[in-house]
């Protein structure tokens, strides 16, 4: 079944995360602030972005291992033993994050973001705008209810 | 300062998507089902997955054009001009798409999951568990809001 070769596919960055985060995310990420800047060439697709109160920024974690399939969530172990895909760990087989960021100022190809838990100088991949999902009573393990 | 190469990376497929949707997604995706092929090497990167009533899916739209960087939203042009990065369109320099998806079945390998807006075959390159972000009041752009 698996004979075949699994496809690969090339990813170009798009901009760069600057912080103040230079070993590790600080435990109070979500009220620090991150510029990023958006290489040149891409800047036309930043166009009426600051009408949006909130995006989603996904980066390349490339300091992240890409042959660990399990984790402790939230590195802890008394969680139990989870699946990278039941997760959000940064450990996975492609280190993509996912971040939703309050935008708080755009200047040209730079933006000003608040919450992004990405390392300085982090490649970034992409931004979308916000989506809202109104999801009545999702179901979560146990370790995941305060994450 | 942009004299330098952008730097690459290398994604690879963990999956495929299985579903009827051959030449469009349909406008009623959100109640269609999918099934999500997990290549066996990937498998145990799934453990404790079921715990979950949605599942964020990421998927690499290799149909889709990487060099427009503005467009109509919703493919209505009586919206304004917009960036990509301002808007979720599947065109865009990396055609990475995320989706929440209701993960209704797991056998094995194999997810079955409600409201993938993703064509057959397209390649799946991560999977998160779902995340919610309680954001008061956020701000959109006029052409959004219906979104």
């Amino acid at each position: 079944m698996e004979s075949r070769a699994l496809e690969k596919f090339e990813l170009i960055e798009i901009g760069r995360v600057k912080n103040d985060h230079l070993e590790q995310i600080p435990d109070d990420y979500k009220e620090k602030i991150s510029k990023i800047e958006i290489h040149k060439r891409y800047e036309d697709a930043l166009l009426g972005i600051e009408k949006n109160s909130h995006i989603s920024v996904m980066c390349w974690f490339d300091r992240s291992e890409r042959d660990i399939q399990r984790v402790h969530p939230m590195a802890d172990d008394s969680n139990p033993l989870t699946g990278v895909f039941a997760t959000r760990a940064p450990v996975r087989p492609n280190p993509i994050s996912y971040t939703v960021c309050e935008l708080v100022d755009r200047e040209e190809n730079n933006l000003c973001v608040k919450g992004l838990d990405a390392l300085n100088e982090t490649p970034v991949i992409d931004i979308k705008s916000y989506k809202r999902y109104d999801i009545n009573d999702p179901k979560f393990p146990d370790w995941a209810r305060e994450e």
